[in-house]
């Protein structure tokens, strides 16, 4: 799959007018470049920088110990080693290469794009000096955001799969869950049955899954507690599953029928069909060309007209490798999102939906989706909920 | 143990004089400051800012979703929350506090000390900007280098585990091992006695273990091949295991008896004596406040004095929660290594010492030890190899 990025990046890098990308990590077991399972497939020891050109060439330059395992990987035109210093071979690509623009890994916006470390860009920074090559230091955002944000079939098929077994779960969640149990006892069934499965979370298992049942305040990225399910609750869980190295990242609402009850009474379907509604209307619009902020807004202005506040969160991220993946986001223009909320959508982008509203005495409701922009609209990756889920 | 470690900190800024150390992190789950695992022993998904203060202080500022997981842990002082943006409670806290020194998590040397990234170091200088304590910006790295060089008793302890764990692996691997296997079967088997104690690799399952047999001039840090071994040849592994979060990194020497032998070539010895030798001699060496460099020098002139070329790394590294741990190095002054190699030892610092050579015809000879510094020398964590393992 790396032959594969590396390629579709040769691309990108034509398409954005940038004509060289270079990834620069180190102790790789320590703490590595999100961007590097994408391109390498493999750690390093010793600073090193992988080099991918706009005419298609593509260099490695590592430690001289680390020579044959990236050698044996066959992605790279050469790779050199160095004992002493990267530096001459560094400079000697540039200077035959002659790049006006040099993308590296740092973007304030956006972590998947933000791997280089500022001890790493110090001591690159210090290499180039004075070769004229530091000023044409650009962010690789752009490409990252595109060759994460772009997914082939293949990734989009193995998501699939994440989604349907993440849902097959909660189908028997359904069934398992009895009042009286608490929300880890929950949690525990949910991983049980990924553990089956021989499948890891696709977040920290830690709060993957979260159940979160009745009135509270808790924040979604929290762990399960000893809480107790009782009739009369609405609870929530968030979860996902790895499918060979691709996520699922879904929510689903349930109701925990109180003794007599058929249904979930109306003051909580009035706020279960607002978030399917809202999440109905966000779907609509989504098609490639139109940003991000655009369909948050679609959906926070229709929760808050139907007088529930508005999630203090975004609508959307995208899904990948990780929960969180890619540059463009669902999202308000809050500082914390940066530019990611005012980028255009693209074709093949793989997006969750999850409006959230909390309705008093009852719990939170809110549901996830993923869905695939395509063409000329979006998706369903995941059969959305459109009925409350009931447990007795 | 994150509560001890945020104690041991405080106590080191006043030995330091600098007044604040701030960890910065954002979506762990993609790529997390190795501090983290330290001070925290969480994730967080927005910008988070955990503050420690000479004084003794701890304060976080998480993003809202992070709030409740964070307050859990009981380790701050207080949590601050933000939906918008961090930049309020950030001044608020450096105003009361006032600073003078702000130590955060980069160096160009370390990469155990530089966990921010370029794109949060961007971000962090906006949020300070025109409020003075821009300037005042100093390296964590003397904090992590003694926060994480400086074992407890407790570490060391669950270090010697992992040691005596790996040292037993490699008895069975003398018995197990016979000519004609390869390489990545000598492997298999170690992988398999480790998955049989439910340890994972203490480096990257791919070299983990390396398995080096006869003539070759292969890195150390490359994976098993399909090469044979053959009677005659020397071959060594370099593997460990996590013990309880803590690691082992160990190297051994075996030689493959030709049929009639009943020990090694004299020429094999005469190489792996002077490895063993080598050792010695800088083990001897070891105490506190002599610096890494002067270590290095001791084995690697004496492997040159003895007729060998001298090994193209370092003589041994720290370890800890990682097999390449802390700051100080015994390394020479290669522009690599930055200043690594000249920072005092200090007690309690666990290292590694790696000398290599090449025998032609047979393979390589090398043993890698781990030692403790103590008091007024070192204590060796492996028991020393000082007898060649044979293999019939």
């Amino acid at each position: 799959m790396e032959n594969e990025k590396i390629s579709q990046a040769v691309k990108i890098l034509n398409e954005l007018n940038i004509d060289m990308w270079i990834t620069i990590d180190k102790e790789s077991e320590l703490m590595t470049d999100p961007v590097m399972d994408y391109i390498v497939g493999a750690g390093v020891t010793w600073l090193s920088f992988f080099i991918i050109s706009a005419t298609g060439e593509k260099y490695a330059i590592v430690g001289n110990l680390d020579l044959e395992k990236i050698e044996r990987l066959s992605l790279f035109d050469k790779v050199f080693s160095y004992k002493n210093s990267p530096k001459d071979d560094l400079l000697s690509i540039l200077n035959k290469l002659n790049p006006k623009k040099i993308a590296i890994n740092f973007s304030e916006d956006s972590p998947s794009a933000d791997g280089i470390t500022y001890g790493k860009f110090l001591r690159f920074m210090k290499l180039l000096d004075g070769s004229g090559f530091e000023n044409k230091i650009v962010s690789s955002e752009k490409i990252i955001g595109a060759l994460r944000g772009r997914k082939s079939a293949e990734e989009i098929k193995r998501m699939e799969k994440a989604v349907e077994i993440t849902l097959d779960i909660y189908d028997k969640v359904t069934k398992f869950t009895k009042p009286g149990m608490t929300e880890k006892d929950v949690a525990a069934f949910i991983k049980s049955e990924r553990e089956k499965l021989g499948l890891k979370p696709s977040w920290e298992e830690e709060s993957n899954p979260s159940v979160f049942t009745g009135p509270q305040d808790n924040g979604a990225h929290s762990g399960p507690t000893d809480k107790v399910i009782e009739k009369g609750h609405v609870f929530n869980i968030d979860s996902g599953v790895i499918y060979n190295k691709y996520c699922s990242d879904l929510q689903r609402t349930w109701y925990v029928l109180k003794d007599g009850e058929t249904k979930a009474p109306e003051k909580v379907m009035h706020g279960f069909n607002t978030i399917v509604e809202s999440i109905r209307l966000s779907f609509e619009a989504l098609k490639p060309g139109v940003r991000g902020i655009d369909i948050d807004t679609i959906a926070r202005e229709y929760i808050v007209s139907r007088g529930y506040d508005e999630y203090p969160h975004a609508l959307g991220h995208q899904v990948g490798r990780t929960a969180h993946d890619g540059s463009a986001l669902l999202a308000p223009a809050w500082e914390r999102y940066g530019d990611l909320p005012f980028i255009p959508l693209e074709k093949d982008q793989v997006f969750t939906i999850e409006p959230r509203l909390y309705l008093k005495e009852y719990g939170v409701a809110t549901i996830e989706e993923m869905v695939v922009i395509t063409e000329d609209g979006a998706r369903w990756l995941s059969p959305p909920q459109t009925e409350i889920f009931l447990v007795k």
